[in-house]
């Protein structure tokens, strides 16, 4: 399929948005950002684009028509947002009974109905990865540190976990520590879930002295994979690492490294492992 | 098979524990309460018993032998233990191997092999259940509170997912709000579950002046009924209803309840239901 003509970035928070544009900005590709406010970063202000709420869909779709885009990628955090106070345009509200019918069904069923609004409006829908080919998890150790086969056998572990909890379109993130699964990520977010294996007892977990056990992100089976990949950045590192994990593994090809340098970096300096797994290697352990 | 002489009922945390002794007393069985310290209760130092620490088994199953133990029940709360740190004697460093050999494998694998012990020793196992029949978790609503045909299906979806998650042997606890699965209980426990929910996003969950979602306790497929069913008692009513869930719901016969008369006047109070479901009510659903 031959490249689009000028790409629009629909950014949620956190700084995926931000890199993407940045690189798009060096490497001189015509984009525009629809920076979803309030959560867009403020840094995304610098780069050609504009500002509307969550429920504003259709101004916020008629601003890329304008700027000249018909290709989109949806990118970034967007939390649940309370329908009730929402503000919401006519294009939006026509939009609804859609959206509305998919919410109980998942965060992926919500996603799924969020982009085919976009392709019903007439823009292609990229992946991330398609503008910006090496954000995407490789195979491999990343840094200095390898898993250990012991550590592999984890990593298998919860890729298995994670792929039956993504199966019920519940979570990506899954904790185990000498094969013991100590969390399951649902709606508190991978940071929430990292953060309460830190306070687990002890006997169950490692800690910054003694490392122990793995964080694995994987995409769901169910996944439409142009959205919501699993991501990770030097904070899941040092979340991570402050609950006293021994390494992140992720699915290559299946996730987002957001600054992998500074990932690698944050990683070998906590002697930690950062490892993409192939489906293959875990789904057969 | 005939009823034990006189059974030995082995004690760590909580309630559960307690109310079997009082009801023991009461009907004028023989009993002995093993007590594990610290984590047993200290309201249970007025029965007939003694103390040892979580790793003195062989001394414990003296104890109970001593006092004319025929049978043991293994109940209340027992965190994993720093093996590291652990005093051991020798009858508990014989059956060390196996109990590491199963520690990995997760909770269910390691109450299997501690039961085992128990019965290579000549002591019969029983589930507490059949020396206190009223506290299995009964069919139907319990209170004043019957869950709506949508809380139904938040109840289903919930018991899925336990089964799953179950078949793991990652937890026995789900809460679902209209759908959307809010958290998975691995080794935090259900209160550290429920604490988080109360902390999710106010669009997705409810809130004691409007409540939704249902917790939802359901024992692992694989499990060993005899020990570590799933528990609910007052402390678990007034934690779902802090978290804003409309309900609690478990699987008749699969579930204890302690203290079952002050967990239904604690839900009454609070607007919410307490059901018992029925497997084929959840699976075919």
């Amino acid at each position: 399929m031959s490249r689009w003509r000028k790409l629009g970035v629909i950014a949620g928070g956190g700084e995926l948005p931000v890199v993407l544009a940045e690189h798009l900005a060096q490497t001189g590709e015509p984009y525009f950002v629809a920076r979803i406010s309030p959560m867009a970063s403020a840094a995304l202000d610098a780069h050609p684009g504009a500002s509307r709420g969550l429920g504003l869909m259709g101004a916020r779709m008629q601003d890329m028509r304008e700027a000249g885009c018909d290709a989109v990628v949806l990118i970034g955090q967007v939390a649940r947002p309370d329908i009730a106070t929402l503000e919401f345009d006519d294009a939006a509200r026509a939009m609804l009974p859609a959206l509305l019918a998919a919410m109980p069904k998942g965060d992926d069923a919500l996603l799924r109905a969020v982009l085919a609004e976009h392709e019903r409006a007439g823009f292609r829908v990229i992946g991330v990865e398609e503008a910006m080919a090496d954000v995407l998890a490789s195979a491999g150790a990343w840094g200095a540190v390898s898993p250990t086969s012991a550590q592999l056998k984890d990593i298998a572990k919860a890729a298995k976990v994670a792929a039956m909890s993504g199966a019920f379109d519940i979570g990506q993130g899954v904790v185990v520590c000498d094969g013991l699964v100590l969390a399951v990520e649902a709606q508190e977010g991978t940071d929430g879930m990292l953060r309460r294996v830190a306070e687990l007892p002890q006997p169950v977990r490692g800690t910054p002295d003694k490392r122990r056990g793995v964080l694995v992100k994987r995409p769901k089976p169910i996944q439409e994979r142009r959205i919501d990949l699993p991501t990770i950045g030097v904070r899941t590192i040092e979340t991570a690492g402050a609950a006293g994990l021994a390494g992140v593994a992720v699915e290559a090809g299946g996730a987002l490294a957001v600054r992998r340098d500074a990932i690698v970096a944050a990683a070998n300096a906590a002697g930690m492992f950062v490892y993409g797994f192939t489906p293959s290697e875990v789904d057969e352990a």
